[in-house]
């Protein structure tokens, strides 16, 4: 009978979890749709993670001596007595544990325990990780409060950009052309409309154009300047201290590109910046470290397998 | 039979007729309920104009010669063929004209044929008036997109201080304190929580706050100065010129206080910056210039009659 771990990874997309053995050799990896608690209920994001569970654990040989569900928008999950045992099979040899998603991301590209984590997909939020825990949290306020540079932001810059134009009867910019292109809207009113009848999430979709255009339009350039200075001073009231590792998570920050480089730019000189993994590595590494297994060819190892399977 | 100038003021919130004589002289003005096509529908809007036109027009002995519509969000209904003849009452001896609400509240405070309008209220838009036209318009994007400077953006300011003074931990300020305050807020989720839960412009209820502690809270004064950087930023773009009239109209301009002094700080030297009166004497006096009957003495008995009717 080997020793298992297991790690989770839920979110808005997906649930996903991984079984690891106490050397990080990865044994099994199964997914399941959204598992967001905001967006699919408390019982919902149970039955999502212990369906995963289940398929991971399957014809597996072993007893489970760890479990680590990671998860955005945890905190109504977390104020609910009734939402581990429910999301994690019978029988686990663990007491399983629920930690924030910043968490997850920030060990799924370090072994380090301590430093920062600031994500830029949809939304934007950051903070300040120690050990499994999440000692602060900046912005994460949603598109009507926050997000500030996210690319929700950034598809809005765009399309603010884009009516500015029009209003003012100049000519586009090769940045609110493509606007209007991926809009599929021919002038003002068909803008306005389109944002309105969507999600207001749906501005995110011009965010990609924004880095598109970065180089070759000032308009776009100015926008990316802008949103790299707000991430930037999200970032900067953590108080990053120099040679600590930063872990850059979401579709804005973790890829190369426009924003981000204008990001490191801005940031404090001596950061140690680096791009979040797949969070399964993160859930299993905290797993792994809280039964005492911390090492560095550990955390190489699940990002070696871990990372290349989500990369699949 | 004496000859009738019908004028209507239709908005969010209410919806006003009046009818004057040709001298200017009040003879009903009679009100319904919401009228904004974008918020009744266009069917809505048309049967709260007739029913408040009716209602001013019972017992009255003449003809209405003349008929002006002054909305906001008019352009749904300007397309649609069959709202002005179900907006108005049968057997007006006049063709009814829609207005934008901007040429209305423009024409509510001056008789000049040409200069700018800018409303702050919950929303914010401008733009530029010549006789009943609009020649140019900017912002009126609404919550999600625009409206800079407004009621709406001005708390939305306030909430944001607030969540960022909690996310750091940082002692409230006068301005952050009274946003917990009103929101009925114990802290980070509550307050979150309560602006998802309403409608976005529920944000608006925290703008006088801002105005209250401008003078006592850096970061409410802070919050004043960009909204009067954005509102003049604005106006700016319709390029008035010395001497011409700009009305300023909504709960953020209109009135004296901290966001009306700062704007007026920073506009054009040499504009005449007016506050707007009731749309009810925009919409007789559009309508009577349109008759032939334009005159200064004419627009000041209708401000001293409707703004005095509409200030009861």
């Amino acid at each position: 009978m080997a020793d298992l771990v297991l790690g989770a990874d839920v979110g808005g997309t997906s649930t996903r979890v991984a079984v690891v053995d106490l050397d990080g050799h990865v044994l099994a990896v199964a997914s399941g749709g959204p598992g967001n608690p905001n967006l699919v209920g408390v019982a919902g994001s149970a039955a999502e993670i212990r369906g995963a569970a289940e398929r991971a654990l399957a014809g597996l040989d072993g007893t489970v001596r760890g479990a680590v569900v990671g998860l955005a928008g945890g905190s109504v999950a977390a104020a609910d007595p009734t939402f581990l045992p429910a999301a994690l099979p019978a029988g686990l040899d663990a007491p399983a544990v629920l930690v924030s998603d910043l968490a997850v991301g920030f060990s799924s590209a370090t072994p380090a325990d301590e430093g920062c984590m600031i994500i830029a997909g949809t939304g934007a939020v950051a903070g300040r990780v120690v050990g499994d825990a999440l000692h602060a949290r900046r912005d994460g306020w949603g598109y009507l409060l926050g997000d500030r540079g996210s690319g929700f932001w950034l598809g809005r810059a765009a399309v603010r950009a884009t009516l500015e134009v029009l209003d003012e009867g100049r000519p586009p910019t090769p940045l609110t052309a493509a606007v209007l292109a991926e809009a599929g809207a021919g002038g003002y009113l068909d803008l306005v409309q389109a944002c309105y009848t969507h999600p207001p999430t749906w501005l995110a979709r011009f965010a990609p154009l924004v880095s598109r255009h970065a180089e070759d339009d000032p308009v776009a350039g100015a926008i990316a300047d802008a949103a790299a200075d707000l991430l930037a001073a999200t970032l900067a009231t953590l108080d990053p201290r120099p040679g600590e590792p930063v872990v850059l998570g979401g579709s804005v920050l973790a890829t190369p590109g426009p924003v981000r480089d204008r990001f490191a730019a801005r940031v404090a000189p001596g950061l140690e910046l680096l791009s979040a993994e797949s969070g399964l590595v993160g859930a299993t590494w905290i797993a792994s470290r809280r039964l005492g297994r911390a090492s560095a060819a550990l955390h190489a190892r699940l990002v070696a397998t871990l990372g290349a399977a989500s990369r699949r």
